[in-house]
């Protein structure tokens, strides 16, 4: 077993022969509310891609773009960052539904390895899904490596009348 | 190539065929070494006990004992961070072997759910381990439960000559 | 009122002519509770004392004691932790009165320097009081010495019902 | 003179009558630098620029523009990121000279308020300034407010056949 907090991230629930709720939203539904409240980088050809939502979970990829460079060839450190911090935002969409409000209230984020002009993988996984806030882990690699170029730790606020 | 996560890091993607270094210490040797160096958690009998160990990672219990309760009857976010810091330390020791020296420059925990008077269980997975800085992600959970009481993420420095 | 650090933070200046509240609470009736509520370090001749409290701050020591000490003599890492953690316990108790269900979330703590076997010092300031949560920052040095021995970043969570 | 650290952070020495050092490149030195190597935020007109710089300091502004907003009119906290990480580059340059290979290694970042449509200023200050990394906290406020809009820690690696 791997990680063991896909299943512990199911906020209370947790356990071997478990069943995983589905995502309180479906894909579909995600992308177009996204696209119509973030227009720029959730747009159809935007930087934002979401590849994957379950409960608990979301995989984003940003594709690449010149724009993204810093000197040196490399992608800049505030692209992780906006990457890590839309992967956690679709993370808790997925798992209680539209709530456009939820804010980050913290990230932290290490970084590891400089990304070469490639597009960027970003897996979340939240580690806690309480009532108020919300946790979770982003480990963000180049398109097809499996070193991390980064890893952050990310807390969202969660609305409290929303839930 | 340096990093544990590489194997740990199946979640998704991950070297499947990868051969996954052996530690760079026995589990004998180092038990030995950290009841020398630090004998009151680590003796025989005392608090921390040493699981297992691998390349990159390394599971460690805190035993019971009731003074390691706070009012309330949960442990303590201290007993938490002790067993997160002393696990990281116990993954480094296992891949690079014997350098006491190595000392912690950051520890970051989230604290998810006091957990009741039982043992605690630490699984540490190195997300980097470079030549001056070793981070690594621990997760903290009660014997035998799945959900999450903590989890942390910390920074240690490596001296220089002795790598 | 939102930031206790409004005054604390000005960073030199320090609030042109602003009004910093009262403490919600006062030093005696603080330590009573205290002392009531964890007689191990709160008590008289405990490890823990409260030197000073005012809206959004705290200043605690930490009684040097051998069993702190650590192998090469210094001052352990979790003795820091604690200090941190109950300092900012301090300086919310002393913002917002007696809650003593408010607990921590997250502690990112730096360390800097070892510490020699003295007496530490805490210096806590809020730098969000809101209504849910409190940051603050800690800042550890030993006694009489101007260089930090570590700095950490606290997250409380604070019980809905009781504000 | 309200935090401490302003000594604190000389790295080693610190106190009451001590000499503070001179800036280890002069403000107008830096610039220019700073305006070859990066010149779409640094130059002048563009969204960064230095306010002031001391031994261990640094403030800075990031200049109000329309694409920085968010949903809401409110400043994205992307845009506070970078503003962070800036300040703690510059107030390291300005510590220990022109070192651009200096890379940040971990950034913590604590959002209070959203701030509304003006200009952000950066108070930056080293909390430590070793030989192989540095760490330093980052005050984020709009132009003319007391209020925090986010308080930030950063760590960042200095090349080691640099100093």
């Amino acid at each position: 077993m791997a990680s063991g907090r896909r299943k512990s991230s199911k906020a209370g629930a947790g356990g071997q022969g478990e069943k995983v709720p589905d995502p309180a939203i479906s894909l579909e539904d995600l992308k177009q509310r996204l696209e119509t409240e973030f227009p720029e980088p959730f747009r159809p050809g935007g930087s934002l891609s979401i590849v994957r939502i379950a409960h608990g979970e979301a995989q984003l990829r940003y594709a690449f773009h010149p724009r993204s460079l810093r000197p040196g060839g490399t992608i800049s450190g505030p692209t992780m960052m906006i990457l890590a911090d839309s992967a956690m935002y679709v993370a808790i969409l997925a798992s209680i539904g539209w709530v456009p409000l939820a804010v980050t209230t913290n990230l932290s984020i290490h970084f590891f390895k400089k990304p070469g002009p490639r597009a960027l993988d970003a897996q979340c996984r939240l580690l806690k899904l309480g009532k108020r806030l919300a946790v979770g882990e982003i480990a963000i690699r180049s398109e097809g490596e499996d070193e991390l170029a980064a890893h952050a730790v990310s807390t969202y606020s969660i609305p409290p009348n929303l839930r």
